[in-house]
């Protein structure tokens, strides 16, 4: 399969009827799905439209610009690549909060007024919470070790991608996250690294790092720094999916703490789910590797999967994915594509909850099984019940810089999924609909209330007092 | 001396004649000078005001409000202090450059889109430039070692200070910089550091590091890196002083070549200053530290000193600083507070030109001489001639990126002096305007354009193809 394009194709037309399906009807012969058609300018005689295509690999594009210019009245004014345009030129900027327009903003902001404030820091440095951008800041740190689904393309491959979580960031709760791509691989470096810049900033977001230093990484920088370290393809994963496996059990009226969960997948998703939903009651769960169900009969070298050997599968069940997924109540899949059939859903306990997480290619492909399954979800926007961790870190992070948090903590991630599955309310529970959208604009400031409390609650709130006597 | 605070105090007055004359009355009593005063809201008993003050030290304050409080037909509502509310919540932020608002946006700027684009970088990193935020972001990176004149204050407090410079860099030359504070002050790990996180920017602004392992840094990460790599108390200061010099000659007539310049300070700025006016032409400058004139008769330790006393005092002058002053054409001094008094600028030669640039108070007050020299220059906003950083870094950075610089060299460095010193023309230049106000517009684009022609001349532009074929 080619590579899927979204184009912007410019096209002058004769102002006739019938110009335009010629157009369209091209395009489909191209195999070109047709997006939004809009309307650049009009003249009696003339037309000039955007149309929007989506087109398997380069190959096509020629082809149908070829086409195109084939047909009477049509002119190919040019051909945009959707997804290059919006990069141009990168997705985020610095603003500044605070005019300088003259002199005496000049000296407030800057040089001599700042001198105060810095003295005041120096003093007592948690005013840089109050006087800093440190009260709403974010790192999103990475060493491109694991960048989405693609492997270790380092640093510089990795930063549009951290870019865009910087626009999440700011779109869905209002942070100023920056990101932080580090040209190391080594764990140890990359800890020293971030725990020096850590003053700056309230919160270390984690992101594409591979597993299993991601393990060490973020226990290490916990351990070490008094802000928030938060890996999201572990944490953020784990939140969103725990939120949607609370909906789906109401939905086929499962208990958590009686269902049997067969997870595929022991990386940094895999452990992190696990553990999220021990936390949250579920008692029967076996984890599955490339060789099949880890026990403790067996226990693997590796760290973590060792961790899940000791933690899981009480029962020392063992056998291959699909054997142990038999009579099971509930999969995770946080593995890769097409690892499932359609017999091996319909051998699970009735009503089954499938969450193929695999992305972009799912373990199974939900079309396939929606008439057998009880409740499925993946992590793509085209299906029903898609587990986007955009659902998860902005309300985090909300919630922790809120009350200044200095960690986030268990009891703060299990507040978190609750609270996002109570954003889909009994009334609206159903099969396909067991975790909202992210742009329903109740689940940032839902999650983060929720988390705040939480954080209160565990005594990892920083206090702060009102007035700055000091300064 | 109290510290100096700038307050605002909101009073509600009796709407008739007098009042607000009789708070002034009371302000001006305590020692206070009035700024901007605004009406906030007016009824046809009562006014509304917000009173800009100055004040020196806090117990002026309350001093102030108890006499304002005496005043018939006078209430203070609320004394705030101005540089304290403009720094609340911090000084910056990050903003989206292109639209989130529906999963088409979110496919395009975000996942699946951006896979593409970060493959597309890993095979050709030179499209970092086009396609993210490094073609336009700039590093502000410090230890904290030597905040403004306040010495060691640590990372956390040095933030405010690089969150100015930030909003600096956006106001005068549209670059996206990003303080980031190192909370460790060893000059190898602060190397390996900024070599690592550098994969983001297109250029790295070093701040407030102290002497002498500031040089060390720049001079290795100059080495590692292929983007500029510029410590503005060095560079930003000499490129501004070597500005003001050019024009400081011209106006009283003397000639680089045949001036004997004495500098008071061999620190950062002091040795980056002798190094950019041996650039220039200059030939006969003595450097003193707090022994005296460094000479190669008895040179220092300290390497950077060694080489001043390698490269410079050609004529092996000794004595003190006021001793070597005698005769001189130049003073240029860096170094602290009242060195210097009238006697020793009236022994220097003919309209001797006098930067007194230590900050906040320079070697000689400026008012003390304006009578007897023939230019003098601090780096203060209250005198004329204005010696400030502010003037270069925008357009050296600005000229920098636009040309994807592979490093600053001393050719852009002279060129940034030369622009910058043009900018005043020949008709306004006079001894009380040698050098253009921060303010000035044309500034940022004069450096940058002659910034970016010296580095297409020396072979430092990074070529970029205008298509994107390997997209």
């Amino acid at each position: 399969m080619g590579m899927s394009l979204n184009m912007v194709i410019r096209v002058k037309l004769s102002n006739r009827p019938g110009t335009l399906a010629g157009v369209l009807t091209a395009i489909a012969r191209e195999g070109g799905n047709v997006g939004a058609i809009e309307l650049i300018s009009a003249s009696p005689t003339q037309l000039i439209r955007d149309v929007m295509v989506r087109l398997q690999g380069r190959d096509a594009i020629e082809g149908l610009v070829s086409a195109l210019g084939q047909i009477p009245g049509v002119n190919v004014i040019h051909v945009a690549d959707r997804v290059y345009n919006r990069h141009l030129g990168g997705k985020i900027e610095i603003q500044p909060k605070k005019p300088v327009t003259d002199w005496e903003d000049l000296s407030l902001v800057y040089t001599p007024g700042v001198a105060r404030i810095s003295e005041a820091i120096a003093k007592d440095p948690g005013l840089a919470y109050r006087l800093t951008m440190k009260g709403n800041s974010v790192a999103i740190v990475t060493d491109g070790s694991a960048v989405l689904g693609l492997g270790n393309l380092g640093a510089a491959a990795a930063l549009p991608v951290m870019e865009g979580k910087a626009l999440l960031f700011k779109k869905f709760s209002g942070i100023d996250a920056f990101p932080i791509c580090l040209d190391v691989q080594d764990p140890l470096q990359i800890i020293d690294i971030v725990a020096a810049l850590a003053p700056a900033f309230g919160g270390i977001n984690l992101e594409d790092i591979a597993a299993p230093k991601c393990f060490e990484i973020e226990e290490q920088l916990s351990k070490r720094l008094d802000i928030p370290v938060f890996h999201d393809d572990q944490h953020g994963t784990a939140v969103v999916a725990l939120a949607g496996l609370i909906n789906a059990l109401r939905v086929v009226e499962k208990d958590m703490r009686k269902v049997r969960v067969v997870m595929s997948g022991a990386g940094a998703a895999g452990v992190a789910i696990t553990k999220i939903l021990i936390s949250a009651g579920a008692r029967d769960i076996i984890v599955c590797d490339r060789k099949g169900a880890i026990s403790r009969e067996s226990p693997p070298a590796d760290p973590s999967k060792a961790w899940l050997a000791q933690n899981t599968n009480g029962k020392g069940v063992r056998g291959t994915l699909k054997e142990v997924l038999r009579g099971a109540d509930v999969f995770i899949g946080v593995s890769g594509p097409g690892l499932l059939n359609r017999e091996d859903i319909k051998k699970m306990a009735g009503k089954p909850v499938v969450f193929a997480l695999a992305n972009p290619e799912p373990e199974i492909s939900p079309e396939d099984i929606f008439d057998i399954a009880g409740v499925v979800a993946s992590g793509r926007s085209d299906y029903p019940n898609q587990i986007n961790n955009a659902l998860a870190f902005p309300g985090v992070f909300r919630g922790a810089l809120d009350c200044r948090a200095r960690t986030v903590n268990d009891e703060m991630c299990l507040a978190a999924a609750h609270a996002l599955a109570g954003v889909v309310d009994a009334g609206h529970l159903s099969a396909e609909d067991i975790i909202p959208s992210v742009f329903n604009e109740e689940v940032a400031p839902a999650v983060a209330r929720a988390v705040e409390e939480a954080a209160r609650r565990t005594g990892v709130a920083r206090d702060m007092p009102e007035s700055d006597a000091s300064l």
